[in-house]
């Protein structure tokens, strides 16, 4: 079995040596500005003609038109990727183009978004959590041990977050909607609010995170703060919190995004490759 | 708004001791054979007149005509039951018999299962998961504290029984299907396994709990247990294990239904007194 | 180097089997009624004068003038125990009376008891602890989940055992002497309070264990334990309760001793070899 | 009661705060430039009149001649200050030389060290954890989760340090001389060693936290490490690496000190709140 991996950033690079170690046949196109002098055209279709999975970047293409290649001086465009690729083969990449998708499956490709795959985000909010602890322990005058702390939101990243709160010693309150989430709160010995209630406590905490892509953090609330909370923003672009109004009453928000990259580059290659193995045990 | 808890066990009656103290109106019918003295068709007809909530039994009924009062001298039928009912009410209880629910619902009636709220099932897997414990404290001649545990399934039992073994200290693996499993696993810091590489591993065990309800433990995977190895089937009837086998080999199995009512019975009202108020609040 | 193993209980039995497989060379003696018909003084002699370590039961005698051997059919007198003794040997053994502790120090023997390790009652607070959440998962009607518990004392096994009891979700109190086991405490997730203090929340407890070997549960403390509260006494002879009030109150109090023994014996032999392990390592 | 804050660094200002709170009745001296400008002789003398606990400076002196007043400009000379103090009063410090503490114990007054009370290591460990916690998650690039973390001592800090570590998910090493202490470490799910031991085992970590005031990481050891295996030296000057070895073999290292009051610096204040309130009660 042989494995291509096009493009990427640094996590790539990473995934490449957690395959090697593992004792993957493996080839590398786009991720080194040394190799590129050799690069043509027929490197590209020979790679690809070789390869049983062709592991490509994440985010995929950042302008819709071009493969992600930050490490590379060479560009492939996705049209010309799609002409090429054909036969029995797997490709994988994270936030592929729909259409490009479409074209792909249509030609017998088997596409597999990373984002599809429930274990990814569930792997990367580790790093997320302790991303965003550090920042906790960096910004905050206390120790977590013994503050209140908030969470906004149980999904996978509002979980792991909370739990890890939770073993550091943080009286942690988490703010969710469904009533299997404050039952699951209590087996995780999680204080558990609705939106409604959650306003008479706000006030009390230390430490806020938010882990929903809403609005959450409007002006009422944040009104409500203590002097001195600190609000952490794990939520994507545009963030979950009135910014300008905050930036006006003087509170501390730290909008944090794509944690894993950053505080743990190395475990977030890592997590690449335990699920581009778990994809090839399950197709085996 | 008026509650009337008809029939049922003692948790109802414990469910009635926390709803009293909550400061609901409440009545209750079918729980108390003194009570019953007293009762005719009429107190029937006017308490369910009365009634916003009419809270039943769990099950709903065991012969599928009469509603479950193990507590109570007097019958109720079920067809007199839905033949009485009518109006904006909510009627609560659990495994109600399709047909019922279907007449009912027809009528307008409001008609919740229990067993079809999340909550309720996560909520019964800490008694269950203590109660699991318990008989392996009672029967290992070892501390659970550095023994080797498996749990087969990671729902909501496997999820919360894995947790509070590895917070005693056992060496806890858990054996899963899905990849999104594994990495929950790896979050909550315990190890995990597929059903092909558990045989490998399966030998080395101290206790192994089962929570999947399929053939799980058969003969050849029981083979492998090593002398001495406690099994507690904590999956419904007719269990995960090859019982047969298992006599033959000397390997002892203990087969757990029902815990939260046997090991945590006033927990287990104040489950139901959970459920019934996150119901009442959704509806308000 | 050559181990005797003499007399004692079936820990003692345990522990051989753990020697032997750990590869050392071990003869026993007063541990079988078979063997005992072969047994003469002179097999005692012989096998004395081959032991450089002595292994012997805990407690070493029970009437003191002979050693504890309740496997066996054999009498050894303490007396002409430590006439035989001689040399350079080590003798092993817990509570050793002192009067024969001195005379064999005096001949050179180097006498060690089990008692004076404080390793060895750190290594049973783990089954102790055990032993004790046990009972309280079989005796009360709830959850250990979210009950308030409290434990008198902060020595080794209250350490232990409040940790534990955190673990499980139980709201976890502490009483104690010292400001730094209130610090111990807090850095623990535990709430601590004096023996002032405790009187103020003793009455909200769901169960209460007792490790400090004084009257800690007088009439006046018992006489605030609301309805239902258990306690669970683990202090030695005569225990740390009324009982006599207790039970005139109807308060439901188990005296526990010796848990180790009995809920897993198998581990309690493994701590003595534990231990013997490390007395010989820290003499080679 | 009157208290007397006297001179110190910003810690000193959060305890006045705490004090104000809880209610104590205050003076403050050598905290304010601005108030400098109306001090005289006097008002030291007026001052410690009044004051039944007066509250100096961590450390008590920095020179051995003058008290420690980083936010002063006065300059208040020991001799002075023991000249002044008479009466029924209690002195309290840290790092108080013993002559002045043993002439203002000859007059009578009680004098009371900081560095003597245990809960003051005791709770100073849980900011120090946190901050050597948030060194590892700054400078590693995995995460701490999964990761290999040894942790060299297991007094009060490697005692905490280690338990934190464990609850984020490290596989935690704790290498320690005393047999008590391997028990303990049982007890505590971690993994321990002795100093032969370890030499075994070192070069598969990712993290070693040193917590002993001796020549601990030695070339030997260093020269041991996996490359990118990073060091934090929590001990005291001059630290327990060889910094000159570690620097020719680019080992990151980094020493790490007095991290309460620099990474928590309001927490750094409250514990010393709970330090005088402990004393005060003590001593009522």
């Amino acid at each position: 079995m042989n494995l291509l991996i096009l493009g990427g950033d640094t996590r790539n690079l990473t995934l490449a040596n957690y395959l090697k170690t593992a004792g993957y046949k493996l080839e590398l196109l786009g991720l080194d500005q040394k190799a590129d002098d050799d690069f043509t055209d027929t490197t590209l279709i020979e790679s690809i003609k070789k390869a049983d999975y062709i592991i490509g970047p994440i985010p995929f293409s950042t302008d819709g038109h071009t493969l992600h290649m930050p490490l590379s001086k060479i560009t492939i465009k996705l049209k010309d990727l799609t002409n090429i690729l054909s036969g029995n083969k797997v490709l994988i990449g994270g936030k592929i183009p729909i259409d490009i998708a479409d074209i792909l499956t249509e030609k017998g490709i088997t596409v597999i978004d990373y984002l599809d795959r429930n274990e990814m985000s569930i792997l990367n909010s580790i790093p997320t959590a302790e991303g965003a602890i550090q920042i906790a322990l960096e910004e905050l005058p206390i120790t977590l041990h013994g503050a209140n702390a908030l969470v906004f939101g149980y999904g996978k990243c509002g979980k792991t977050l909370s739990q890890k709160l939770y073993a550091l010693g943080c009286k942690t309150y988490v703010c969710a909607r469904k009533s299997s989430d404050y039952a699951l709160c209590e087996a995780n010995y999680l204080y558990s609010y609705n939106y409604k209630n959650i306003d008479f406590v706000i006030g009390h905490m230390d430490v806020i995170f938010n882990t929903v892509p809403a609005k959450i953090l409007n002006s009422t609330r944040l009104a409500k703060l203590k002097p001195d909370c600190l609000v952490i923003d794990l939520s994507s672009m545009p963030g979950g919190c009135d910014f300008e109004f905050a930036a006006q009453k003087n509170i501390k928000i730290i909008h944090a995004l794509s944690l894993p990259g950053k505080v743990a580059p190395k475990t977030a290659g890592n997590i690449l490759f335990k699920v581009i193995e778990h994809i090839i045990e399950e197709r085996s």
